[in-house]
């Protein structure tokens, strides 16, 4: 869990009535200074929280707190939602006894609804004496910050760092609109690591490029999302200030902790019955590779292909044609792969006469690899997505009401 | 339909054995030469049928046939598939008594399996004798070119230009796959106008712009897709060389015809239960509207609320957000309307308390509008779509088995 080990930091969650009976307030404290890094939505619009939290990240240095809320995201609420985000601030802030510009808000839930702000306050003065750093305080904030979600999304690893133990947990909320650029999710890291705020702030930039930018459910990129990593700085390791091998450990472990969290929202995306992997080789750049694999993930047809255990693998060469990367489909070569077993559909551009029934039978387990090989430079690309159920268009066609 | 009174043109269309009994091959015969006009998918995988005909429209100036055959995409088929489609060309043409290069192919369907070439070479020498130019063989035509379409797509205008009657016809097919910049739909439109073939070029690529790219089922971008206008110039009009008030005539019953034939598409969208048109008034540029009208229509979420007569306007207000367009939100004003009820949802950004019920009323009808006031520029733009249905799941889960 979150906390796990974790000297010096404190969380908890708790119903306070925002949603009709499961848990919508959760509060991390550090009683110490936290160094922050931090990936916010690209939506053009944004919710209070965020406009809040990029203010503070853009001009103050370190951190004490988070509170999170779900149930209502506090967007397009207009001024009534920044004065509102704001109390939430300010009331942690005096809990903690710092400023109200060293606490962190988020939000998830239904948008354009005005906060039920007493409600919160009140709650979050309640929440505060049960915080703790034992596992089921974890849970509990993990339980807080669902909204659609089927399961709690948590993860903790250890790592030696200089002969000291370093920590570094995590939890996340995913569910709906999930999709590269920060969909609505929502990732909260917290680690003990010693480390340069810079070298903190790139880390976590490039890892979500390869994590949570590369991950789809439905497309739709949320007003909400953020990921936010705090460091308290408690392990006492030897401070990590340039690209050495101690940041390479704390770099190796960070990347775990964040392609676990992606890779969960994924696996519990709205309505997914199945998880798939795209990996696209041999592209002539990054950005191509990556192109290929959203265009993949995000087409409709081929994740009802998958829903329906169709090898239809015309979708797919189809999706990679229309992504707008640059490849020649006469070289390219597509497998579908599941545990040990891989099964040829296209080689060189040109369809093979394959089994249906091993087809089948790899498309019937609930994880699949989709591997794209376009022997037309070096290098790769992953990205994860789930398919297009029933499941979905009954969810989201219920949801608000 | 297509060729009513239109001089100099015959078509039909029959059952050939690509399908299982319904009719899979058409073939349009013009006596005269034709200008052409066209627009290709911008899929980087490309069936040969289109680039055989990208090659003729850039190297040469006029055609006499087209021929179309559903079932068989002659998609991801090599080398064969460019000489399949060769041989259809060169059959046509021996038919007729002209060269290969005078004929247009267009083929739909399945992908990667080779085409039954010897049964499509004596289905077009059975079907060239029974082409004729009324309305029996325009609806033979517009079925045989149908894949999952529930329904023939077909429109017939006549206008009159420097005293002269002038006629314009066309047929589509589209459902699966539609998606702005050519997705899988075929349009076929027929004129006797006397054009120069310059400006019957241009008004198609304009056209195209503000119709079949601004429709979407899907999302998906077809490697097959193609739009090809014929012009005969046997109207008689004086000959249209410049943008006067003749060209004006045309142009408007040719947007007419083609804004029409788009929107059929979009009506017979596969498991499509609404029609969606969304607005986007008040944009900086026209790219800025299109943009986010663009990501209106595509949204997963926006779609299936639509499915589910859920007056979720936040899902339309984060589309807009993420659309990549420049826009201010907090000036947004959003209406749903259908027949003359409309209702207001936002009003500079922040939502207004809405009557419900009124709003279910709205969303209950088959076609629906969903407008956006920017207030922050000049510029509109218009698109349409349709909902997302369990019968879209079914219908693409199970297409290819």
């Amino acid at each position: 869990m979150v906390l796990l080990h974790q000297r010096d930091l404190r969380l908890g969650g708790k119903f306070v009535g925002l949603k009709r009976k499961r848990k919508d307030l959760a509060m991390i404290v550090s009683d110490t200074p936290c160094t922050i890094a931090a990936a916010f939505t690209t939506n053009k619009v944004k919710a209070a929280p965020v406009l809040w939290n990029q203010d503070i990240y853009e001009n103050h240095s370190t951190i004490r707190g988070l509170v999170v809320n779900s149930g209502n995201a506090n967007s397009c609420t207009g001024q009534k939602g920044v004065e509102d985000n704001e109390k939430m601030a300010q009331t942690m802030a005096n809990l903690i006894g710092v400023k109200k510009e060293e606490i962190l808000v988020a939000s998830t839930g239904v948008i354009g609804v005005e906060m039920p702000i007493n409600q919160i306050v009140k709650g979050m003065g309640e929440l505060f004496p049960e915080m703790n750093n034992n596992i089921l305080s974890g849970v509990n904030a993990a339980e807080a910050i669902m909204t659609t979600d089927t399961m709690i999304k948590t993860i903790s690893v250890k790592i030696e760092i200089g002969g000291k133990e370093v920590h570094i947990g995590g939890m996340a909320k995913g569910s709906g609109m999930i999709h590269p650029n920060m969909a609505t999710m929502l990732s909260f890291i917290t680690t003990d690591v010693d480390i340069d705020s810079g070298l903190f702030r790139d880390s976590l930039k490039e890892i979500t490029e390869d994590t949570y930018n590369m991950i789809s459910v439905d497309g739709d990129t949320s007003t909400n999302d953020m990921v936010i990593a705090m460091a308290n700085e408690m392990a006492g390791n030897p401070k990590i200030t340039e690209k050495n091998k101690d940041y390479q450990i704390f770099y190796e472990a960070f990347l775990y902790v964040n392609r676990h969290l992606a890779q969960s929202i994924v696996k519990d995306g709205e309505g997914a019955s199945k998880f798939i992997e795209v990996t696209v080789n041999g592209a002539k750049t990054k950005e191509d590779g990556k192109l290929i694999v959203k265009s993949i993930l995000t087409s409709n047809l081929v994740k009802t292909a998958m829903f329906g255990e169709d090898a239809n693998w015309g979708r797919v060469i189809c999706a990679a044609g229309y992504s707008g990367a640059d490849f020649n489909p006469d070289k390219t070569t597509l497998y579908f792969k599941s545990n040990d077993e891989r099964i040829l559909l296209t080689d060189k551009g040109l369809p093979v006469d394959f089994d249906e029934e091993k087809a089948l039978h790899i498309l019937q387990n609930n994880e699949i690899q989709i591997i794209l090989e376009l022997n037309d430079g070096e290098y790769s690309a992953t990205g994860w997505g789930c398919d297009l159920s029933y499941e979905y268009v009954k969810i989201n066609g219920e949801y608000r009401s």
